[in-house]
């Protein structure tokens, strides 16, 4: 069985240059042409794939563990009169259908992880745009906070996917542009039809960049400017060295991924793979003190990075999975002693860091396009943390059985972050979905009494009581279990892969949208339909002809 | 040139019966089998198409304007056993791409105005299922305020689609499910898996139904509650008469629909249409008596009318068209001064209604995949409720000539309603969009007070100035207008069909999201991939093998 190989480190970049220079990240963007993700398509013009995302999604990580002195983060090239290309189009061309969607899902990922470092960890952010930025470089860009574009005469920010290539600026691009940065309609309108983008005194005026600089002036602006930044009041992060994140190691056994504390099983004919998460075994940190020195090895960092590693396999390797079993094995006290510390210091850096990965990972879930199933049976420990798991999932089934009962559990991690994040109240969600509601209360939206009413209850609950407070979905009893969970199984794996992907996606975001939710719903969507039309991706599609000499034809009956 | 008739008359209707006895207001479904749309598929056991769906989008309107004491409104079936099985899988099978999902927009239209009737003009509506209600019979139940379902062992509310089409319940059914009953997202997904459905009392303990009822006390149970009804607290809009709609008059001049105040001209080889509203021409109601005595040939009636009657052939008759030029021609004093009377009376019924009217046809634009162009020249009347169509375009020209200057004016139409609708403040827009802002307050999401500044100019605004205030994209003078003006709809013209509706769906609503924005955004989206996708209307998909021996074979690739 084939894994792919997701970790990356600053020592092994091949298109990226990360330094830290006390409160000041650089990242370099420098990307090798002939280092693609997969042969075949040469990366001209800092145009990026997979493999450079990945390493940029690496730098973001390191910033927040290893670095948290940083203060202000600026991402440039190194190359003269290029910022970056944006997605390479060769690759596009050359890619399935499946692969251009979670590719496109990788990128928004990691460009609403940029955002979350400047609002969630106070890491101020600036796009030094040396050149131009187009399609989606300058979507890179406008995940920043703050972008600076070089007046050359030539340099541009634009997004030529619609003109040239028939298909969206689908990183976020379209949301961002009308949602954050607030342009106007009808000038976004103009600016997503012109391929050739704006430049200069023009993109300001449009707001499409903050600040715009002449040639000669332009590393020194930014420069006076990051100095400004460091200089504002607020404090780091931290003034301590961070910790050092060691690659997620793993191994393939047969048709099995082995982590420490995950494990993800393939079954390709079934089309079904099961994902167990294990708790921590030995003593875990009860202190942010101890959490340091353990490091990346303590539980609570090591499976949510191995989870991870884990949805991306399922994402890229294994595109014929339709159904994930998510299981958990291990001693329940021991995660809500875990989230004991969490919810005890969410103002400790580390501690926090820790939260906004876990929660990171749970939304990477969320936003995944296979149906989850938990399976809640003996042996089991889904218990704060983890029960997320459970609540993330499409449906749940809690093994009934009075004999040996089971039992889920609740912790303050289920809840509000009893913190003070920046944007968040002291109920804020511990682990917000990407709209912004913590699993339970999007589960209870019809009646937030219900979710105190679970909330209360921080005793373990068994399988009849779980039903009964609508924690779980089904709670069959030990005669029925085996055969009602393998039916409902394979009765889902056996649907459309489409069908389910949509209905999916709209089931489990009830409430309120946000940008990151038009991105993921909306934006994606539409991309989704877009990548599969004849007029991008057929014979004569736009996509598919780029770079020839032939000019694609459009079936144009609109929709 | 071929056109289609979407007029209708209760007196003419194949597949409904309508009633009215005071209050309460009946609609039988009494689908017709051989009376389909077009020729080829039976509407067997009251499934529906475009032809059933334009009758029910009528009587929403007649109880509206025709039946102003109507407090309650009941929708059921004539048949035995079945309420309605949703839209007819023929139709779907053998419909283009494009007639699929602007049938599906039209049905999203017709049960978003039922809520519309509930919410604004208090009619509470109730769908009394006497039988099955199945897929888009579920989703027209759930656009109601409240569903009785018959307990007869039998009769079931189900969304099959997934598992029998490989397609969604799109016609909002997933979004209301979560969103508006707030159903839990696992028993959501359940429901949604289990093509028979839920009868009885656990289609009631899901939340799927308000009343369940056994046969025997059916009728006379949902007569007590809609007495209930009748008798709750609050007033009918009106003891008036209603006024009479009659058939909006067309006629069809070479390649140029004729109405009395709507032009729409077909240019199928450029691909460009051009869609004309004319001002008043003489004396206007000044009052609202005046208005009454004038009914629905009043100017704001029916030219809101027509525009609908003329968004509707383009959609439907015309999918070649990629580019609408909105012009308006007339008197903007005559405009206004309607616009005077509108915003003065806000709570008549009649003038309500009106202004519901007018909402309901400018969000139809709203939502319509095309390029809209506005082209404000000399002649034109782009005045308040008229300058809405230069808010809803994706962009606006108008022509900056010192000689013979081109005004465009805002009127209180404008901005917020002034007056006292169920759900919305003082402040409520007067003709919201989709997502609750007015289209000003969408424009200026970046800053209010430019919206303020415009919004307190009421005389006649000039080229320049309607630059300057951010309420037109350009200005050219009178040496470049034609080219700049043609150049721009040419190259529109020439651009991918499908990567321009996506743009346009994801540019047009900044701001928040609502249901109806979630489900024309983010559930249409959906739809509109899965429908193109070969595991349902490919040679083996399930949609397309609905009703035949062969077992849909399907790509198992997830995206």
């Amino acid at each position: 069985m084939e894994t792919l190989d997701f970790q990356r480190h600053p020592s092994r970049y091949l298109h990226w240059k990360l330094s830290v220079d006390g409160p000041v990240a650089r990242l370099l963007m420098d990307v090798q042409e002939e280092r693609p993700w997969r042969a075949g398509y040469p990366l001209k013009l800092n145009s990026y794939d997979l493999g450079v995302d990945l390493e940029l999604a690496d730098a973001i990580e390191r910033l927040r563990f290893e670095h948290p002195q940083a203060r202000v983060l600026v991402i440039t090239s190194t190359r003269d009169k290029i910022f970056c290309a944006g997605a390479n189009i060769y690759m596009l061309q050359s890619s399935s259908h499946p692969f251009k969607v979670n590719f496109c899902k990788f990128t928004n990922e990691t460009r609403i992880g940029l955002e979350e470092l400047a609002r969630d960890s106070a890491v101020r952010t600036v796009a030094a745009l040396n050149g131009t930025a187009s399609g989606g470089g300058y979507e890179l860009a406008i995940a920043c906070d703050e972008i600076h574009l070089i007046d050359d005469g030539s340099s541009a920010v634009s997004f030529p996917e619609t003109p040239l290539l028939a298909v969206l600026p689908g990183t976020g691009g379209l949301t961002r542009l009308v949602d954050k940065r607030k342009i106007r309609r009808d000038l976004a309108d103009v600016f997503c039809t012109v391929a050739e983008g704006f430049r200069g005194s023009k993109a300001l005026k449009s707001g499409l960049v903050d600040f715009v600089h002449s040639r000669s002036r332009f590393e020194a602006k930014v420069q006076e400017r990051v100095q400004q930044l460091v200089a504002a009041p607020g404090a780091a992060r931290s003034r301590e060295a961070g910790i050092r994140l060691e690659p997620v190691a793993s191994r393939v056994d047969g048709e099995t991924i082995h982590y420490e504390f995950v494990t993800l099983r393939i079954d390709e004919k079934t089309r079904v793979a099961t994902l167990t998460v294990r708790g921590p075994r030995g003593a875990e940190p009860a202190t942010p003190q101890e959490l340091r020195a353990k490091g990346c090895g303590a539980w609570a960092i090591r499976f949510a990075r191995e989870l991870d590693d884990a949805l991306l396999q399922l994402r890229f390797a294994f595109d014929s999975i339709g159904v994930v079993v998510l299981k958990t094995e291990g001693d329940a006290a021991k995660v809500v002693a875990v989230d004991a510390m969490l919810a005890k210091h969410p103002d400790d850096w580390l501690v926090k860091e820790t939260r906004l990965l876990i929660g990171r990972t749970l939304r990477r879930l969320d936003v995944t396009g296979r149906s989850f199933f938990a399976r809640i049976e003996a042996g089991s420990c889904f218990a704060g943390t983890l029960f997320e798991l459970a609540l993330a999932a499409d449906r749940s089934y809690m093994l009934n059985d009075l004999d040996r009962p089971v039992h889920v559990q609740l912790s303050p991690m289920n809840g509000g972050n009893g913190g003070a994040y920046s944007q968040a109240g002291a109920n804020a969600p511990a682990y917000p979905m990407s709209h912004g509601l913590s699993r339970l209360q999007c589960r209870f939206l019809a009646d937030p009494r219900e979710m105190d009413a679970a909330l209360s209850i921080r005793e373990p609950i068994d399988a009849e009581q779980a039903l009964e407070l609508g924690l779980v979905t089904f709670a069959p009893d030990e005669i029925d279990w085996e055969d009602e969970v393998r039916v409902a199984i394979e009765e889902r794996a056996s649907l459309s892969p489409d069908a389910l992907t949509g209905m999916e996606a709209s089931l489990r975001f009830a409430g309120p949208e946000s940008m990151e939710t038009k991105i993921f719903g909306r934006l994606s969507a539409w991309q989704n339909w877009i990548f599969t039309r004849p007029n991008a991706t057929g014979d004569e599609g736009a996509l598919s002809l780029y770079g020839r000499p032939e000019r694609p034809v459009f079936d144009y009956r609109r929709t």
